[in-house]
């Protein structure tokens, strides 16, 4: 696929060019609004370890990893072998393959919720079926999740993803507010919405529904609520709530399971009942799996004559994903975790350390190998605390933009770094100067903003 | 990942053993419920061209070609090399790539209705974005669809997929039907089920939910409705009527795209506004796209300040499915597409010949380069005329049980066949000759159900 047209590319201006194209055939120019970038995106010509270069020639430290879906970088040569052996066999055909057992085989093992596994092809597709099988076992109608929380683009798990002071009622009793123009008001009214790590406020918002709740879906440590993690405390007492009133606690673990070994989880006393994974599992390759108790994920087995849930997928556990998967995961031992975790503190440590150098107001979240960056001296405890008006929002993307254009290195765009076990303290080294320069150079913006009081 | 235990799968039972372990971590055993068999199902081991080997060892003409969406057989040369050079350079990014814009374009060139395109995982997802595009462009919250007709998982698009004469109501009005237990009874109310094909009876329920109906969602040739064509007086009624009603004509296009070189839309003298893409599209990857009209597309187009419907996904637009799937229709041009339809012509009549010999009732359906068999003189117009009783699904999966385990031919389990370019004259003789065996041999049962009068 290299042909002359690649040559024109180390023109400075190629990606605006490709993007002019883009236009043309992709509306708005993008598949992903994740890469969307005024007044272009950026395109990639290729990417090794933790470094990606675009098609003008600029390599970039990648501390995004395609949304912390690349555990151990770009093109790792374990997981590229790997898949090249594979598809020299075959993409993918209508019979099964080890490749999904082996890899269900390890999550069994490695994560201590998990009894049975069913792989599916994204994390928006883990996260249906996981609402669906709740649904299936618990005969119940709705779902109750988290305002702010994201859980990919099913309808019913994307309501209050993104809301506003505007919109979202009292804390008491948040509003359920769709996403998507045109959401059927039947569905917003079958999700009850829950302020995150609220104890006393979300069993009574849950109370208030208990007939008709199916299960309780928490992301441990999420993203756009702000990255804090769930108290223990805050997940015993959904936990408790959901064994008293016939519901299920569903676990999105999409991101958080690169957290620990045994996935965000392993801090918590109580386990959930479903789980959903995605990302890193696929080594890089699109993947989902829904995951848990033998009796809930019973619901899809079609061994059973009253099947309950009967679900099909066509690349569904597809022997590329489930074989980079594998390899991904086994590379990703204990001892991987702990160091990746390790580098990361690191890192934190290094970005405070910066943000008191250029004496900013600053707080960073995270768990394990993520974090997220707070222009504000304390760390917001929930989603209202997190959320950034206009003004805030500018100086995120003023950080950004100097990051990536002055430092070479690239972020997710909610300032949320997701690590790589390719990483050392080159790079984080390299991060936190970065940083530093990015704090300097805003600092007049978080005057202006009043957010230097 | 070849290793030892490779070797021991040569025995007989390999596929049983390795079945034994998926049990213990995979809900049924399996992640496909289109890959399950009594007593087990059988495991991949390799593929080439259009033939699979199972980990025993037995090589089969494979006549599924993973459910339509391997439209140049498997490992096909020139897309293989073509995934392996890009894999080399990434196999995800958190940028955009040129590839989807090369896939993009070529699709918008190829299909008459596509003027923009937005790529997902898989055809649920692009099922899903299609409907949550004309709810979002109409304001409207009601879809409808063909009773029997699949259109992957999304719990709206998969009302009444399965039904049954107990339960399908009448055909005046036939019932929305749950197919996994559990779904909100708001849900099933918001899906209008008509039956395929019948203009007046598809017109007076799509009259009677007129203020609510946003798109009226048709795959043209629907597999499990019986594989028969919508006729073009019937798109006509249908796409009149949408435009008089403020609603989309939406096509699922997922299978249906192998069929003229512009899709099965060829056939109509009216165009869908947004249609669903998969399978083929990805050259054996993971893939679903959206596509149509630009003021509809305009809903997800985040350049406008007001975006109707923000989308995204980590494994949208992936380069690996991009490069594999623009490699694929590529080379699926229009000669490409017109020799495969002859050949699958040659093997529909050949079948028919067959047939007659061996004096059983017998008619195919399909269009393109894909048919259904059906053990009856003529051919069912409808879902219902088509729908198959206990005793006709075991006489099929007779037929299919002797293909796969006499003449080593495998097929989809409805006994459709979707052909692949690399196929020949040879294994279409090898096909009507596998089946000419089976209808000798499953005669006695047609007899004993009555079926042969």
């Amino acid at each position: 696929m290299k042909t002359e047209e690649a040559i024109t590319h180390t023109k400075e201006d190629a990606s605006k060019g490709i993007y002019d194209h883009a236009c043309d055939v992709i509306i708005g120019g993008v598949s992903r609004n994740t890469v969307y970038r005024k007044p272009h995106p950026y395109y990639a010509e290729s990417a090794k370890g933790c470094y990606v270069k675009d098609i003008e020639g600029t390599e970039r430290i990648d501390f995004a990893n395609n949304m912390a879906s690349l555990i151990h970088g770009h093109v790792h040569p374990k997981i590229t072998e790997a898949v090249i052996e594979q598809i020299q066999r075959g993409s993918a055909y209508t019979l099964a393959t080890e490749a999904e057992v082996r890899l269900a085989d390890h999550l069994t093992k490695r994560v201590e919720s998990i009894q049975k596994v069913r792989f599916v092809n994204s994390g928006t597709e883990a996260v249906m079926t996981m609402i669906k099988a709740a649904r299936a076992y618990t005969g119940k109608p709705m779902i109750a999740k988290a305002e702010g929380a994201y859980h990919g683009t099913y309808d019913f798990a994307e309501v209050s993803q993104v809301t506003s002071p505007s919109k979202w009622g009292s804390l008491k009793h948040p509003n359920s507010v769709p996403l998507v123009k045109g959401t059927p008001k039947e569905v917003t009214d079958l999700v009850a919405i829950f302020p995150f790590n609220d104890i006393k406020k979300t069993l009574d918002i849950l109370d208030s529904h208990k007939d008709k709740i199916a299960c309780v879906l928490i992301d441990p440590v999420p993203h756009r609520v702000g990255l804090t993690k769930a108290t223990n405390e805050y997940i015993e007492a959904i936990y408790k709530w959901t064994r008293e009133n016939n519901a299920l606690l569903c676990f999105d673990e999409v991101v958080t399971l690169r957290v620990h070994y045994g996935g965000a989880q392993d801090d918590y006393s109580v386990k959930p009942d479903l789980m959903s994974m995605g990302k890193m599992i696929g080594g890089g390759y699109p993947v989902g799996a829904l995951a848990g108790r033998t009796d809930v994920m019973d619901v899809l087995n079609p061994q059973k004559t009253r099947l309950r849930f009967p679900h099909s997928g066509t690349f569904s556990a597809n022997p590329v994903s489930m074989t980079a998967g594998y390899m991904a995961m086994e590379m990703f031992d204990q001892e991987a975790v702990y160091a990746l975790n390790a580098l990361t503190m690191r890192a934190r440590k290094q970005i405070e350390e910066a943000g008191r150098i250029a004496d900013i107001p600053l707080s960073l979240t995270g768990a394990g190998s993520m974090f997220r960056v707070h222009f504000r001296e304390n760390p917001p405890l929930s989603f209202r605390e997190a959320y950034q008006n206009e003004e805030e929002r500018a100086i995120i993307k003023a950080v950004l933009d100097h990051l990536f254009f002055e430092s070479n290195i690239m972020m997710i765009n909610t300032c949320a770094c997701m690590f790589s076990t390719v990483m050392t303290g080159k790079e984080v080294d390299r991060l936190s100067e970065g940083m530093l320069n990015a704090f300097k150079a805003i600092k007049p913006k978080l005057i202006e903003a009043n957010l230097i009081k």
